[in-house]
């Protein structure tokens, strides 16, 4: 992955050679993440896109305090999906006037939790409202409320829809008027809508489609407001790429598309702030999951690097994350860059499942037992997102460096 | 389930109502084990199977340690998959005679540890053989160990093949003999082989098949092996039930074929005991993940249970480990057993994912906030298969009833 560079046949990560990075931490496997990598990511996307449009990080891409502390510095707002988010993001500094939280299922308890922090919450349901206007009569907090709507359209091309038919995300769109009345004679802080039709998406014209719907949406359910609004989320869904043949996301068409709709905004909403939410898409690309070949094995003609790292920290690359057909992630020898390669080898984990698998068949420099082995393109949904109990092996470290 | 009861439409876990075991364990979600049909699985097992045929349990199936330590009250012997699951079985009081330990990428600190214990090594490379030869010249610790054969054939119509063909797993049979060569010079104490064809598996003609060919190629390894085999580990495969269509195994089959396998072993292989190694088996149908429902909603026509608990917990059950096309598992609101139903209910977790669904579109009885999910055959490959830490949403608890 060109993000990468590498040095006398090292991979660098955050600067260092991996091999002494390696040293450095003291044991594998690792996650590793490029702190000057995210820098840039931050960077490049501000450029591409209208000076006025805020950027959020969805932290559930990844959770690790010291990640979310230095984005917390980048971004203008994260957004959490838990209290235990939540309070990640507090002791990362963030504001809480520009931390915001969803999920479809926010207990009592949650509730209590976001309104004593003073934090935006999502609506989700009718039952939240009840549920806030009792907790506010309680406590005295004062509630900061924006409503998910679930659109009455889907991100097409996309990875996961998150909205469109019925879903359990938010509440749909043609039940946001009586929402946002409630909300009113509930005497909650009303400030703005949050869509999020879906996520990793590759295609522009998809998301520029996405984002235009949901901005007129807003617009039309913007009427029955009981407040002016101050936050327009139109949600996240750029892709990363992760597979053959995938081309990184042009930026170009969306932020055109952001510039006319922060114009439009500027006129039908004056007092709405643009934001886009981006999890994976921020730090998907600055990762990278790090494991030690234990054994080299040749069984009928096939090469099998077996490793101490696999799915128990890393599911998703093992293609049992949501995938329906497994492919591979991108993979290196990490101290063997640019050595000739040997085809048909699989990487394999220490697990007893034949799921524990790494890379299928895939094209590596030839690697022996002590040389490590690079998961590319995971920094976000790695080991959060991974059964790190599984047949209670050591878990991973996790760097930012 | 009909291995569960219900009591005033209420189930009964372990004896105990549901909604009373939930106000004892003071929170959801939570997995429950009830003792009693850990204990009457293993009795009904022990009828249909041959007197001499020992039991072992594999644990990675579910190394909740109380669970563990009643298990190994009841079996022959435990099967471990890391030191981690070593540690828990020493702990629960098993034999380490009868523990067995096997795994593709065994670290040299895993097997200096299995070593100390005095457990069985199933040895599945050359280069573990090397290792434990140096490991135990310098250690003084004698070696015990089996040989894991990756079989010329496999296990047919199984959930996941673990032999035949090219696999991490084991040795290839056709280089076992060279591999018996090395155990004999290195002077490792040679004690059997152990042979996984596949797992969760209800056609009993399959199975009979693989003990049938694993005990052949057995036969035709041992004229090899330095030393008389002490133990042939012919693996496990028995499946249970998980969705609509699903009929329970028939043991007798396989019960008839393993009395006439031990009957030839008897004069082919005199020292030999014969062993199964099982995991869900013994305790997948013992066993219920409960979460409370937090929210109903009705969004497009269709309702939606959300509850506390979700894929994060039950991985499994989301359809998203290992399985090629989601289907449902069991599921039943706990404390309304036996009230009308309602069709088209799906019942999701807090997560912010479409990945997050622990039942889509099934028939269940009315449900409102406050009632408990009940989803069935959870007694494997839960927890500790499941993404815990994905959201950053509070654990499940565990308890044995």
């Amino acid at each position: 992955m060109d993000q990468f560079e590498a040095r006398d046949g090292v991979l660098l990560v955050g600067g260092q050679p991996l091999t002494r990075l390696a040293d450095r931490i003291g044991r594998t496997p690792f996650y590793a993440y490029d702190r000057a990598l995210l820098t840039r990511r931050v960077e490049a996307l501000r450029a591409a896109m209208p000076p006025k449009l805020e950027l959020h990080f969805a932290m559930k891409a990844n959770p690790m305090p010291a990640l979310v502390a230095h984005l917390a510095g980048l971004v203008d707002g994260i957004d959490v999906a838990s209290a235990g988010e939540l309070q990640v993001a507090l002791d990362a500094g963030a504001d809480p006037r520009e931390i915001s939280f969803a999920g479809p299922g926010k207990s009592a308890l949650e509730l209590r939790q976001a309104l004593a922090a003073g934090i935006l919450i999502n609506l989700e349901s009718f039952r939240e409202v009840e549920l806030l206007r009792a907790l506010c009569a309680e406590t005295g907090y004062a509630a900061r409320v924006a409503v998910r709507v679930n659109p009455d359209f889907e991100l097409k091309s996309s990875g996961m829809k998150m909205g469109g038919g019925p879903k359990q995300f938010g509440v749909d769109a043609e039940q946001v008027p009586e929402l946002l009345a409630r909300i009113g004679e509930a005497g909650l802080g009303f400030e703005g809508f949050h869509l999020f039709a879906g996520s990793q998406n590759l295609k522009p014209e998809a998301i520029v489609e996405a984002q235009l719907k949901s901005f007129e949406l807003a617009l039309r359910l913007a009427r029955h407001a009981p407040a002016p609004v101050k936050v327009l989320n139109l949600g996240g869904g750029f892709g990363i790429p992760y597979f053959p043949g995938e081309q990184r996301l042009d930026l170009g068409p969306i932020g055109a598309n952001l510039a006319a709709l922060i114009e439009r905004a500027a006129v039908a909403l004056p007092q709405a702030k643009l934001v886009v939410e981006l999890g994976r898409y921020l730090v998907g690309e600055a990762g990278v999951y790090v494991c030690r070949v234990v054994d080299r094995k040749v069984s009928r003609g096939q090469v099998f690097l077996v490793t101490d790292g696999g799915l128990h920290h890393h599911l998703a690359a093992s293609g049992n994350f949501g995938q329906v057909i497994r492919k591979n992630y991108p993979v290196a020898i990490g101290n063997r860059i640019g050595d000739e390669p040997e085809a048909g080898v699989s990487v394999v984990g220490p697990l007893c499942t034949p799921l524990d698998l790494l890379g299928e068949r895939m094209s590596l420099a030839r690697a022996e037992p002590g040389d490590l082995v690079v998961v590319f393109q995971s920094g976000a949904y790695g080991i959060t997102a991974s059964p790190q109990g599984f047949l209670s092996h050591p878990g991973a470290a996790e760097v930012l460096v």
